[in-house]
């Protein structure tokens, strides 16, 4: 099955465990509104992308590996976004969880996704128990403290921020975790795609910010993301059989994160 | 060692993974105030309990999912209290965690701690990787969508609802959970355990509406906490060697949560 369609199976069939009358309905419907629809899913598909490059000889548990750290994901989207954070009316185009359905069904949601994403790996653990326990870690690492989503996000309340360690934390974290587990997921040692991930997310991250200043051309002289995309990360991927196809999808991502404007100047 | 020096312990150790340079000193604070000095640690003595009935032979998973339990208790204190739901001033006699650290770190307070329950156990797996497992799905349950801690606090929201359901899902969840996985953690069948804990948990809950009152003698007839409390869930300890020892950590139990003001008058 394509990694697109595998990622959105593995979402809904966790979020179905929801669509039961014991779960109340305003959460039931929150959950669905901060998965779905999704936006490009770039972290799952990183994950499957490492597991098939590195064999995926176990799919149900990089499917779910995979659905984690998407689910780990939204969680950080919908609590980044509450009114003592960011305070955002909208989210991919729609309102935020907290303007739909108010501020404690969204600290709720956020903590039932969080819950959720190990959910969904504990249960697809029987085939390889122990790979299941280091991809846990490995999404265990990746959103809490001391550095992953959670520390990041509470370097928003610190008077002295170290840049760097911010954004390793709060958006590096979860590209490392995404190239970790998929390896994770198919056996295979995930250090060196440790760094692949962090790499990516350092590039992830650089283009971001650049978006966000890009659509003014004044204020970017040069298109400094595309350097960065074309730059460090594919040169980084491990040697593997899949390393081909895990190069054409950084650079795909590459294209999709380069702001319009620059790639129109650059064209 | 001694029960409750084994829940310290592993709470310590816990916790001591945040005592680094990458994790932002608020939330490294935060943390502590949110674990320490701890309540009863209920739900943490009943897990070792069941595992100890049931032989322990994995001790450290024993300990870990006690302390997982734990953690996940004292993250739905901390989202409990912000200003969203009941804006408690203090807790356990000192500020609450959003009144000390403020709002945005209590949410990641809460947060990280829900992560480092599942840490914790999945890094105390090693000996028996699918037992870990099924701890990890015990506690994912207890604490989640579509029927834990999340799920009844989300009733909260809701123009109808069951009380029971309200009920088990927000109190009893948690002692069906310490059962359960005190059983998985010593390779245990869980079922006739989970059931032995849902009844304590409904008896906690009926104790503490009881305590609730139980300071005016002319809201409260009879001493209906001890009833309950000296009934069910004693009969409900499933056989095994450790019946004895089990039997009497209800019954010191019972002792605790009877009112003050109605163990008086029953004496």
């Amino acid at each position: 099955m394509e990694a697109s369609k595998r990622i959105e199976q593995a979402l809904v069939t966790s979020l179905e465990r929801c669509d039961v009358a014991a779960c109340p309905p305003a959460l039931r419907a929150a959950l669905r509104h901060a998965v779905f629809p999704g936006g490009a899913r770039v972290r799952p598909r990183l994950c499957l992308a490492v597991a098939h490059a590195c064999g995926d000889d176990d799919p149900a548990l990089a499917d779910a590996g995979a659905a984690g750290l998407e689910l780990l994901h939204c969680a950080s989207l919908v609590h980044d976004d509450l009114p003592c954070f960011d305070d955002a009316a909208t989210r991919r185009g729609r309102p935020s969880v907290h303007r739909a359905f108010g501020e404690r069904i969204a600290v709720l949601a956020g903590d039932a996704l969080i819950v959720m994403a190990f959910e969904c790996v504990a249960r697809a653990s029987s085939e390889s128990p122990s790979r299941a326990a280091g991809v846990l870690s490995t999404l265990a690492r990746a959103a809490g403290a001391p550095a992953g989503l959670a520390a990041g996000q509470a370097w928003e309340c610190e008077a002295e921020v170290a840049v760097d360690r911010y954004h390793r934390q709060k958006t590096g974290s979860l590209f490392a975790a995404a190239t970790a587990a998929g390896a994770q997921c198919a056996g295979a040692d995930p250090a060196p795609w440790r760094t692949f991930g962090e790499h990516l997310g350092e590039a992830y991250q650089v283009a971001d910010d650049i978006r966000d200043v890009a659509d003014d051309p004044e204020i970017l002289g040069k298109p400094t993301g595309q350097d960065v995309l074309n730059g460090c990360p594919s040169d980084a991927i491990p040697g593997c059989a899949g390393q081909g196809q895990l190069r054409a999808l950084v650079q795909l991502e590459s294209i999709r994160l380069i702001p319009k404007g620059i790639a129109r100047r650059a064209a």
